[in-house]
């Protein structure tokens, strides 16, 4: 068992140079857990990102073996924790056990994934132009790029993944394979969690023998910390999953600096679901045990939480919404993560109670206890007109709470789809025949959002190679960019291009032999070939 | 001949609705030249705008080999427009007839790189994870993702490329390639050549059967048009060559949205070159005259520039300068762009001329005269304190004018390197030994520019795969990016993942059966191969 120090972790020290300390509470029980912390200081901020920048000199010329390497040790003593780290996590966020061991699973196969990712080594998106010295009326350049590592990245733990989010999550991850080091600003809700997983990081990085500086992390629950971070001129990227208000906060921070940098921001969404007719008549009843199972996984914190669904007025649609409300009612309220996102969603359900053209048709058959932090599940009910009259329902409510739309026409699918703020998922049930009736519709959605899913539900995501966890704001803060699956390294690199250089200095990958056998573009064709001749 | 009307051209129409009007002047002459150009109204951008947002829906379902044709169909629209287009530039720019034609090639010739690409199709990063049914604990989906078009674009026409990065550059023909229907910001210095190249563009679609609304171009010689077009809610990405100055105060006016878009902006840079003691000991003769060379180039107005030259005090380095004010003084002053342009260049060179530790040590011979907005070349020599005592010399003055420092030992260098803010180029004229030797100093280079030129000069950018035209803030607004070379597509898309999605319903390049045969990631591995049962 580690013994909790409450400092931060800056490069192979700690400090707790502050007096504003602060203790996590368990929101099962709302009472504060043991340790305390202290919030970090601008001096302690300096320090992490100074070692970072000096870092990043050793670390970005480690080999594409020793980053796996480095990877997969932080996969080994995130393990080796043990049911400290479950119960330290269950304890901080009211997660059951076996989400969290779920979770470490997922963050620990996240980072074997980028291992090989880098070991395969063809990321890198290596391009060779030769020359042509005889070229008329100039000669053609040698000219080769691949991608570099930006320099240290500022990562933000996300209260709603404790472990595959936050501190050792996708985030952190793809940094370090892509060659940078990360200074984490560890999450208040569960520092405790985050000290154990940083720790295992840094033992990890010794072990591998990373420079020091790789790792760093820091604590606090105050805006100046993230400000502090996003603007310290050593920063040159930022990754955040989190709430619209604070991740546009820190967005704007971020661009108000004399030389700006790329904040990726997951900022949520609401998620629609459309279910059309043909699959409302053949399986009407699966599709909402299925919705109202996605609803309330995680305790409805999931960031693609299904929070509208949309369908056609009919019988059919009818005994889609009675299935749902019984499926509320049978769904036990739940500890939420912490007090302020369980004071949220109450606030967010009463304000929706109060709404006109609203109406609550299911909810859990057994009482919350707000001494627990405790989310019931509701679903609620209205017709075009009430989602016009009530365009908040565009806005998500983080929680397990989700309202069904009863459409008179497929022109008002289209007209609402058009409506939608950028959003991380849309999902279709249909048949394949309506697939094709309602094009217009998918048309829509195309431009709205990162991920279409058929006849599946946005919660639950697989962590791969295809995979795109991003859309149009204020899903993300920038739609290019993922933060789930092998893409998500791209945000922390970009070209470097070298022209008519010599072979004995050029990064191994753009070298005439190819020693690594990646693939490449050389002149417009991709091959693994060396070059001769 | 065609004949100017001077108004907007807004889909398939013209409208020149403001009383508020323009003309461009020759620089050559200062005399106004004749057509009267039409401020581009809130309402008229608005109308591009939507009416791009409406073509956005057929133009992204084309075929990349429709997307080809209507390329190919645009350069031979732009090289119909023959002598017509070349005395126009001429006489807005100062240009003379080669550049003038070789940089219509240029855009040309690009165009036609961009129909190849587009219809080799591998560059959509297509990827594809197949299902697991059966997988425990839970099924495995199916999960399938490819880059897709943003939506409208808008680009801003450079300035100093009339031809190449203008109304027909590389912004414009990416996106076009990528699906992005596109609404120009001409040019206020050269609205002519902007429409004789636009109508040729709407000449392009017609014939191709575009839709109405993938082109348009407003002119306008304000703030209002350009914060207008980067502020219009149907705008998803911007494109911009320009001023740090302009380039910002637009970045500034994207981010400011209540929905922030990427806004692209290439703003310039101070290109760096570093004379190594082996390559000035070999050939200091050949390079002095290569920077000269480079320096003037375009009257200096290339973005890649050199703006300052670093090397280590030897007799060696005095020749180099000696060379190069001899080179200086042989280089006959020229017309710049425009009357603007020209007088920040003077006021620039002014500047230096009264900064301490700063000597000019070579002009052009013959004097520039000011009436034809006519720059000489400078060259400036200081020495370690000279540059630490004038941290301007950081900064890029735009046009024919560069400072040679005289350093005392090699951390001298190192310190500057470290000094530069972000750039597009850093050049190192050295022997292989010396880029061995001075491996810190590319170290950290490395970390500070887009593009690393061995023995060569920044300037006269290669138009092809590897090519990077981008940097560290300010070189451009987001490192990630370029805007020469067929990765500058990459601005203009984002990934859309389709889960559980019927084969029927699925764009081509998902499909299993793989039909135009491009390169895609198939659970992990590059292949070309259709998926089998």
């Amino acid at each position: 068992m580690l013994e909790l120090h409450g400092h931060q972790l800056i490069g192979r020290g700690t400090s707790g140079e502050s007096d504003d300390t602060f203790q996590a509470a368990n929101p099962a029980t709302g009472d504060l857990l043991p340790t305390v912390f202290h919030e970090a200081s601008a001096a302690e901020i300096d320090r992490a990102m100074t070692l970072a920048a000096e870092a990043f000199v050793a670390f970005r010329q480690t080999s594409a073996e020793d980053r796996a390497r480095f990877l997969e040790a932080c996969a080994d003593e995130v393990e080796a924790l043990g049911g400290q780290l479950i119960e330290t996590a269950m304890a901080e966020t009211g997660h059951p056990e076996p989400r969290c061991v779920g979770e470490r699973g997922r963050a620990t196969g996240q980072a074997r994934m980028f291992a090989q990712y880098v070991r395969e080594g063809s990321w890198v998106d290596a391009r060779i132009d030769l020359p042509q010295p005889e070229r008329q009326p100039l000669p053609k350049p040698d000219v080769r790029s691949l991608m570099f590592p930006v320099g240290p990245v500022v990562v933000f733990g996300a209260s709603n993944f404790p472990l595959a989010i936050s501190v050792f999550g996708a985030d952190t991850v793809s940094a370090f394979a892509a060659g940078c080091p990360v200074v984490v600003k560890a999450h208040p809700a569960h520092p405790a969690t985050c000290e154990l997983v940083g720790r295992a990081i840094l033992a990890a990085a010794e072990k591998t023998g990373m420079p020091e500086g790789v790792f760093s992390m820091v604590q606090g629950r105050t805006n100046a910390v993230g400000v502090g971070l996003v603007q310290h001129p050593e920063t040159t990227a930022a990754a955040f999953t989190g709430s619209l208000r604070g991740g546009r906060a820190l967005y704007d921070a971020a661009n108000a600096r004399p030389a700006p940098i790329p904040f990726y921001a997951e900022m949520g969404s609401v998620n629609p679901i459309f279910v059309l007719p043909g699959a409302l008549k053949e399986r009407g009843e699966a599709i909402s045990a299925g919705y109202i199972q996605s609803l309330t996984l995680g305790v409805g914190q999931f960031c693609t939480n299904p929070g509208l669904v949309l369908g056609l007025e009919s019988d059919e649609l009818s005994a889609f919404v009675e299935g749902a409300a019984s499926g509320a009612k049978g769904a036990a309220p739940a500890t939420m993560l912490h007090a302020g996102i369980h004071h949220a969603f109450v606030e967010g359900v009463n304000a929706m109670q109060h709404r006109s053209g609203l109406t609550l048709v299911g909810e859990s058959g057994t009482p919350a206890d707000p001494a627990k932090s405790e989310a019931a599940c509701y679903v609620f009910e209205t017709d075009a007109d009430g989602l016009r009259n009530n365009p908040e329902l565009f806005e998500e409510v983080f929680g397990p709470v989700s309202t069904v739309v009863k459409c008179p026409s497929p022109s008002d699918l289209e007209e609402f789809a058009a409506q939608l703020d950028g959003s991380l998922t849309a999902s279709i049930h249909g048949t394949e025949e309506d697939l094709a009736t309602y094009r217009g519709l998918i048309d829509i959605l195309e431009k709205k959002v990162g991920r279409l899913i058929f006849n599946g539900f946005p919660t639950g995501i697989e962590v791969c190679h295809a995979m795109h966890h991003g859309g149009p704001y204020p899903a993300t803060a920038h739609s290019y960019f993922t933060s789930i699956g092998t893409r998500c390294i791209q945000r922390f690199v970009r070209p470097l291009c070298f022209q008519g250089w010599p072979q004995s200095q050029l990064p191994e990958e753009l070298r005439d032999d190819n020693p690594r056998g990646i693939l490449r573009l050389v002149d417009g064709e991709y091959t693994r070939d060396a070059i001769t001749g």
